[in-house]
């Protein structure tokens, strides 16, 4: 018997990591986005918006789950309609890849309607779209962990090469959502267009560093490499409190903090679960003293699985 | 019974391997240097160079090998001095790491003398003095593959660190070396001083794609990934038929194909070794052509043991 009606979840995710701007992210357990598709007689695709972040466009059109799902619907035209509801739980411009996880949960919920559903990697084109849409440009450092779970490296566009990083899973990752909001359009905008080369160097070096680090398991060495000398200074300025928040999670334990994304969310690299449940405290309450934010704070490993789809008849 | 008389080899390598300019190197097994060292009376330091490439300094201050077996004496003081023959094996200005090779050589067998040997990895402040004599630079990406062997990656130099990079050794590197000199200054005054941070992204995707196909062994990825933009456009300007022979070898099989150090080596990536021996005869032939420049061809795995010392009484 087919399936009838989906609900598809997919994770926030940490892109950069510090040192891999634009090409490195990893997936964490929580937050995400769910989506939920079911057939329907009408050809068309119907679409709303429900769940605590109601602030995404519920325009069809504009919103980037029913925009990929309409894609999908567009190239395979299944004898039926899709109804499609986005449940949104993560914040937008949070840095944690809101936009992404909308895009590969509507993704993975209408690839699980389809006749021939794709395989899962194959999804990434059409979730792409959908960060397409909402930052105008092509990036995949959210989508593909989303998608795929894991960390991944987005190595080239033209063509789309994306890669798995082996992954010694130990590592915990505290991640510390403030609630403001950065454009990732204006923290885009302030990068600089060029590096001096004894920069770049020590950031390739990290960026080495970070990859041995994440598959050997190496908390310490994780925490060194995710130094960015590079897009942090600038971007930083765009976060009230950034210093002294990264200052108390590296008096906390946490062996390496720095943004997540564009911001404001930071993260940082925890050797244990309890050095995290620390490290987070104290960055809550250190954003609460210095910017008179109040914050979410996740603690995770590396979410291996991406995106989950689960089905009624 | 102490050993009186010790004979260490240490390996050439490739460093910056494509995109990890200054921070990436590996060693190969051959060619590489050899330095024997004998104890005697007279506490002093005595020197001698034969082997093939005797155009290195037999001045005891100025070569290499001599200046850090005399460190190492003036700071461990034994009670002895030492008869330091140096094998030059390795020809000077060719981009696999020649004055590493007898840093790393001179350091090892001093110290098999010494009556409180040092652990290998400490060994690497001395070798790098000689790299520092060589080049008036510090520098430890030919010096730290030459004496721990592997894959390494120099993430910091203040403080030194180096982390060996997992290798699953499936890979075959191929070496050439024409018979050319490029001085490692002149390929280093012609650098850019910046970079455009798009290249510098499409570069650190690199280094992170390199650093996992070492680990997972796949040649197909490493291939890809030692594309470099930024250092080997300037570069190979001063190696004459670069360009024909990194076309040779990627039509012979190569998977990628780039600059050894600061050239005129180039090395070229394997995924057997049979494709390694066409690949090494086709770049020999393609330099003959090109520039009539006879060639020197080496096919190696990693090398993993790096410098190794053996003794008689």
């Amino acid at each position: 018997m087919r399936k009838r009606i989906v609900r598809a979840f997919a994770p926030a995710t940490i892109a950069n990591l510090g040192p891999g701007f634009d090409v490195l992210g990893l997936a964490i357990d929580r937050p995400g986005d769910f989506v939920t598709a079911a057939r329907q007689l009408d050809p068309s695709l119907t679409f709303s918006v429900r769940g605590k972040e109601r602030t995404v466009p519920s325009d069809a059109r504009k919103n980037v789950a029913s925009f990929v799902a309409q894609l999908m619907l567009d190239e395979f035209k299944p004898p039926f309609g899709i109804q499609l509801v986005l449940d949104k739980r993560m914040p937008i411009g949070s840095g944690l890849g809101s936009s992404a996880a909308s895009s590969v949960a509507a993704a993975a919920a209408v690839n699980a309607l389809l006749p021939k559903p794709l395989k899962r990697h194959e999804l990434l084109r059409f979730a792409i779209e959908g960060e397409r849409l909402a930052s105008g440009a092509m990036h995949a450092d959210n989508v593909a962990p989303s998608l795929l779970g894991g960390a991944c490296l987005v190595r080239s566009y033209d063509p789309l090469e994306v890669v798995r990083i082996p992954v010694r899973n130990t590592i915990f990752w505290v991640v510390v959502h403030p609630h403001m909001e950065v454009r990732t359009e204006e923290a885009r905008n302030i990068l600089p267009t060029s590096v001096p080369l004894e920069k770049a160097i020590h950031h390739w070096g990290n960026v080495a560093g970070l990859t041995i680090g994440l598959s050997t398991g190496d908390a310490a060495l994780v925490g060194r490499c995710v130094a960015d000398e590079i897009v942090e200074p600038v971007r930083s300025s765009l976060i009230p409190g950034f210093h002294d928040v990264k200052k108390a999670a590296l008096a906390a334990g946490a062996t390496g903090c720095s943004i997540s994304g564009s911001g404001p969310s930071l993260f940082a690299v925890a050797p244990s679960r309890s050095a995290a449940k620390k490290i987070g405290a104290a960055m809550k309450r250190q954003f609460a003293t210095s910017s008179r934010v109040a914050c979410d704070v996740y603690l995770s490993r590396v979410n291996m699985e991406g995106t989950r789809v689960g089905w009624r008849q």
